[in-house]
């Protein structure tokens, strides 16, 4: 097979922690970086992009989310987490079908396309249709099951079944964009014996684990009455955590806690515009920071966000921080960055991979238009131009494992405006089945 | 003088606290909106603007800002509010001059039409400058001088008389678009004399007032310190408060004040963005909305926040009332489109011109287009998906005064690029001055 390349020229690159002041070349070479330097020949370059006046960046990570929620956006607003989902998600969910999720599915990938993610970790159900839409979309995701058995030792050996179906027909599929984790959706809805069966399973296999903890306070409290323990005390307790755990939300934590997470190397997968929205709490991220845990960014579901703009979801994160802590210093825009791009990598264990632009890596980048009014001007801080000032619309062309997914703003892997279509029929259909 | 006529066809309205679920047509006939209906009829208009897919609302209306200082983006990030002022912002200052602030305000102009804003309130240095940024933008504003005496006498006189000037020289111009108020900078900023003049000037010429008041926990010690009293103690103790007073941020409230904003029936000011990334504090906005006090928005300068999107602030304050208040149903998407629009209007005393879509105001009005990922579905509440989806990037035609100042996302009055390049020269030039 031919070499497909792709030549970035004249682009300042942002890494993580590591701005360049000069415009360099960079060239793809199908999967990958494969040079970066101040002058890169044209010649028997497949396709060349003008980079200058723009900025080149790592594609944002999504360390959390339930991407076929997209169909849910708006639905339910300004309630309860209990009548959000009692009363709204739990009901329109008993109707979901695998088409309704793929669609669902391909609609957050072109919001995720069009404001600058890459990659994105999944739980939700009908996994095998999101992988689909995994798939046609271009994006890379790790994928996983939203295991729920409630004690029920039948459902427990049906969930469990179902995310290993998804690893044995999904993981390293679609050109090995896609991984599957395990998916135990939380402390309190998953059994020990769920827990315990997919630790083991997750050693026996090298599967990494996606799950909710902590994310309200009357979890902690149910967690106290039921068990004697707070959440990452329990999990602990019976051995589940490790460095390849990724929990989402996390924000109720004590310090016992924090030094458990730390002692096992977890990962956090922090959802500022989701915790807010529901009014769960403010995650202690600096503390988290200071501490050096690894914590990525996620929106969770659309439905409680109501977005999936990872550079909306990072200026919250980090002014939540300050003006929760009152000190302007934590959680720059710097660390911000990294939380988005690198360090997400790290919570998905794809640092070797992506997070970064560096020869050798998956070529997962993006271009940020600057010759916008809110990124001018552009003589100071770039990096804070892009998190305090920019949004996802600021993204002007999306690359995936060396494939053009947005160019210009203009899609290629997807029909965006017969998703539009499907999708509202799809939701209109639901609403009528409650 | 021939009418100039406008027609928005087929377009959903969303006014505040009243979604109608049929398309309108809207007819603009010079600057007002002259007539809404389900069918008007297309012969004899000048323009015509097809509504469908679609979303009209009344132009945004950030009700504190310092348009200028849009030059100062990402100068000064992640620093404390003493670093940020007295080590970044002042020594820069100290440099501006008239030319320096237009391009500024220019800037700042191209920015809020983007992101469909219509009417501004400024305060800051050469204003008359601002003023002619407003002028040549087209859009509507009240613009304030902001007076600092620190007690000296000769410099409150002149103070005065540079505020006094500007309203002279500039209220009421540009078709009536400016409006001028006093902008006695802060209680702290300001002598009790400088106020006292001002409420003197200000009853005797109907002339409004805008100053920033409890910003920072520290600007409420030191009053408690030098003055025995609290900030808006010692406002009602000299007089100063009245319906006409808008006040900023407003960050740090006792309950004893709140009474006392209600009493006067004072106008606040909400920077969340602003107020979170200098670790300011979090305003007591659901409990000022409790008391019936009017709240309009603002995103503070573009040095500390770091953009101008009304669409992103407003969702930043709702969430950051859930979760500071752990109550998910205070500030709605209801509130906080009225907080953006109609309150806004009350805010700055032009309730009867703007705000709303109404017959007879003036045609202040933006288009939202729909057919977008973050906009789909569109089936549920679609004043949701404008304050917790969107972002200024959705506002695709906007118009003030009856006049098109953006459309199809085309700038018609000002020439970007120019104002780019002007900008960052401007930006450079006073860097290399400190």
């Amino acid at each position: 097979m031919q070499d497909n390349t792709i030549l970035i020229k004249n682009v300042l690159i942002l890494n993580p922690n590591n701005f360049g002041n000069s415009p360099q070349d960079v060239l793809i070479k199908n999967d990958l970086i494969y040079e970066i330097s101040d002058k890169i020949e044209e010649e028997n370059v497949d396709k060349i992009i003008d980079g200058s006046e723009k900025l080149l960046l790592p594609g944002f990570i999504n360390t959390h989310t339930h991407l076929s929620m997209t169909l849910f956006r708006g639905l339910a607003d300004d309630l309860s987490l209990d009548e959000w989902l009692n009363d709204n998600i739990w009901p329109i969910e008993a109707n979901l079908n695998e088409y309704y999720c793929y669609i669902g599915a391909l609609l957050g990938a072109v919001e995720l396309i069009k404001s600058g993610t890459t990659t994105f970790s999944d739980m939700y159900f009908y996994m095998e249709d999101v992988a689909k839409a995994v798939e046609k979309s271009g994006l890379r995701a790790a994928l996983s099951y939203g295991m729920i058995d409630f004690g029920d030792e039948e459902k427990r050996k049906s969930e469990i079944e179902t995310n290993l179906q998804l690893f044995k027909n999904c993981n390293n599929s679609a050109d090995g964009r896609i991984k599957v984790f395990f998916g135990p959706h939380s402390p309190y809805t998953a059994s020990e014996e769920l827990l315990k069966e997919v630790r083991r399973l997750a050693d026996e296999n090298d599967i990494r684990i996606h799950i909710h903890v902590s994310e309200t306070q009357k979890e902690i409290n149910d967690s106290i009455d039921e068990k004697g323990m707070r959440p990452f005390e329990y999990l602990d307790s019976i051995g589940f955590l490790g460095p390849d755990v990724v929990c989402a939300h996390s924000v109720w934590l004590s310090d016992e806690e924090i030094e458990i997470i730390k002692k096992h190397d977890v990962k956090i997968s922090h959802n500022p515009c989701s915790n807010m929205k529901l009014a769960s709490g403010i995650a202690p991220i600096s503390k988290l920071l200071e501490n050096d845990i690894c914590v990525g960014i996620g929106t969770d579901g659309a439905s409680s966000n109501n977005n999936l703009d990872l550079i909306e979801e990072l200026k919250t994160a980090s002014l939540l921080q300050k003006v929760s802590t009152l000190d302007p210093k934590v959680l720059t825009s710097d660390e911000a960055l990294a939380i988005g791009t690198i360090n997400g990598a790290r919570v998905l264990g794809l640092e070797d991979e992506i997070g970064s632009v560096e020869v050798g890596k998956k070529a997962d980048l993006i271009l940020i238009d600057t010759n916008c009014a809110n990124m001018v001007p552009d003589s100071s801080n770039l990096t804070s131009n892009v998190i305090y000032s920019a949004n996802g619309s600021n993204v002007d062309t999306t690359i995936c494992n060396g494939q053009i997914l947005m160019e210009n703003k203009k899609l290629t892997t997807l029909d965006e405006q017969d998703i539009y279509k499907k999708a509202k029929e799809a939701i209109d259909e639901l609403k009528k089945a409650i």
